[in-house]
């Protein structure tokens, strides 16, 4: 048996396909986002990200950065143990009660990554309802997915976001059966928005739960930050929300909200949370400065908003692919995992701009692209400069405009049929 | 259906069996390890840790904070997006040259945790060699259980350290089959360590790839702290070496070290390490110190085993039943999991000291105990404390003295053939 030999091919098989991964080496610098050091063959180059997920620019913010230092400098630099042994440390407690504030929840739960919280708290959720079905969006995250896989339950897999769907799904399941309704506000990788309302409505009707991932929302839609649940008003109809520290806290961690029994519940049988190190004293303190700013700051949101505008409106007046997106996120279509990866390395090559290309497995084969993140610190000029710099990158490689390729319907067809073999396998 | 009540019959049932959890609110303070602020109805009280997985006390090592600060001063405090996704920052990619460079292999992967990396290194693994056969230590820490069921591979649990059982399970099996043996180098629980050349020596001759976790070892054995595996001079013969950075090393995170390829297929293929945001610059900066250090100095490693030899060989002359250990680990049986509870709330509440009860599932039913972690910073007087605390409490509970229980010998026959069951199923 030659085990070597089999990693090989498997790695073999990802340059065959031109997806396999490499990852750029940033140094992000404190005072300049989105300015970052790229290091590669022994040179270290000024460049600018496009596509972080640190969506406000938080993770450089001045009380986020001194709440970090004054946590690690007075109780150091780990929790020390898993929550249950020595671990808990009082910052995470306060995270934990601010988190459940922010949502208007009995009660939170922190857990040391989104995709740790969705796998941990889906899986258990429904192993302690018997004989659970779980209706679950054919789009949803990964670990979503690896959730609902966990949990043994049955699954349904409805079409993405059509609630006509659901309906029947729930309409011809067992009345008596426990439902759960896993789905999320803003799915990453299109920028659209689940009908969380209507989703909520069929949920009372079939007596089912609710359980949404707003781990793209949280911090930059509602008044409060709380997320498209709070901005719509219905924060109230969802059983959990699930979001992280990661992204538009700029932290780390992810969390659900809930009933005190249902959180209960998940940190006492959830195996992925009772085993693990506690989140930080000093992250959990970031953590809790960041969510008290954007409860009451709303120039990040506003700016966020004002400059995803102007870029598509932009790129769209350029003749990019814009793919329609309802959210601050700006995807490009590619349609092609080489060219897509070409395109990536000529704009940070040619124009020291960064923009990872996204191919399969995060989105369905055919509909590579660009997914591009504009924040309240790119300012016009920068967006200027990228949108020069797709329009020649899309010349020099020959990558179809908007104007000489398929409409997005036509595609979505396709890529919905595709998915749902998938997902429903 | 009324989905609360599910959810509180659950927590029902854990007060029922006297094995709710209630997290002490601890706020530790540097410079005065181990010593912390306890939270707890409303008031604020000094007491002493003796239960902390900062094994070393490098959570408050001023290379290691100097470092985090820094990094959080001029990086943020976020890595702002996945691995592939603009999350690699420079601290992360010399966290992983220096993990490489401690256990002597090629190449080395950083998860966001422990859990996450046996989850998703074994499932993985697992996954990609066809039709394998994993091989698991029956007393294996639950994310290394998670991780065999996720990879669906047919698994053969071995007894506890037992090398001729896990020779017949090998000899039995089809040699054309890909095998893995999955294993711990040091137990937590009862702190005894594998026999891992006679384990090496069998995957040589049956031709498996070893996979060992080395969490409650790495930076404590070893004349670099790379491990029991350093100091027995075998890490070579390991195809997988994962550990942690959130116990020795007194960060967050964990990690596998091995050759290239395999580390590669793994970063490729395991969803829980693509989907999820990278370790923020901070923590990898302030991991890279914490290895550095201890790569370079032995004084931590003496002082814990002078402590840890101390403190046993002063229980043991008190009478406790202190469980044989040949680690650092110092478990003090109870064997019930309400009188446990009882002695860990004693404990706090009369003498100040917290020891966190270990009740299954971390640890079999019968067996519960005191999990004493001795550290170098937990001096002689400390020890007399804390020996007569036990003492006192042992005899108000009345709780068995070492001279009034049965052997160890016969209570682990009887958890043996338990813990078969339970993991075989």
């Amino acid at each position: 048996m030659d085990y070597q030999s089999h990693f090989e091919s498997a790695i073999e098989a990802l340059h065959a396909e031109k997806r396999y991964r490499v990852f750029a080496d940033l140094e992000r610098i404190v005072g300049r986002f989105p300015t970052a050091i790229w290091r590669h063959e022994n040179e270290a180059r000024e460049i600018t990200v496009w596509c972080s997920n640190d969506y406000l620019g938080m993770g450089q913010h001045p009380d986020v950065l001194q709440a970090m230092t004054n946590a690690a400098t007075s109780m150091g630099s780990g929790a020390g143990g898993t929550r249950n042994i020595s671990g808990t440390n009082h910052p995470l407690v306060e995270l934990e009660r601010e988190l459940a504030d922010l949502h208007g929840k009995e009660a939170a739960l922190v857990f040391t990554s989104g995709f740790v919280s969705n796998e941990a708290s889906i899986s258990t959720i429904a192993k302690l309802l018997p004989d659970c079905l779980i209706f679950s969006d054919e789009l949803n995250h990964a670990s979503m997915i690896e959730g609902v896989r966990k949990s043994g339950s049955r699954k349904h897999v409805f079409r993405h976001n059509d609630v006509q769907h659901l309906e029947e799904l729930l309409k011809a399941a067992d009345p008596e059966r426990p439902k759960l309704i896993v789905f999320e506000s803003v799915y990453s990788m299109d920028g659209d928005i689940a009908p969380i309302a209507e989703i909520c409505d069929l949920a009372d009707r079939y007596n089912a739960m609710t359980y949404i991932d707003e781990v793209h929302a949280v911090g930059m839609y509602g008044e409060r930050g709380a997320g498209i649940c709070e901005r719509e008003g219905v924060a109230h109809r969802l059983d959990v929300i699930e979001g992280t520290l990661a992204k538009a806290f700029g932290v780390l961690g992810g969390y659900i909200a809930g009933s005190r029994a249902l959180v209960d519940a998940v940190r006492s049988y959830a195996p992925g949370f009772i085993f693990t190190t506690a989140l930080p004293p000093a992250l959990a303190a970031a953590a809790v400065a960041s969510i008290r700013h954007l409860k009451q700051s709303q120039s990040e949101r506003h700016g966020q908003q004002r400059q995803a505008a102007r870029a598509k409106a932009e790129f769209s007046a350029a003749d990019l692919p814009v793919m329609p997106s309802e959210t601050h996120i700006v995807p490009v279509l590619v349609g092609n995992a080489e060219l897509c990866k070409q395109a990536s390395d000529r704009l940070l090559q040619v124009h020291g701009i960064y923009i990872q290309p996204i191919n399969y497995p995060t989105v369905p084969r055919g509909t590579e692209r660009l997914r591009i993140t504009p924040t309240p610190l790119h300012d016009d000029a920068l967006i200027a400069v990228l949108r020069d710099a797709l329009v020649e990158t899309w010349t020099a490689l020959g990558i179809p405009f908007a104007s000489t390729r398929p409409t997005h319907e036509e595609r979505r067809e396709d890529v919905t049929s595709l998915v749902v073999a998938q997902a429903g396998g």
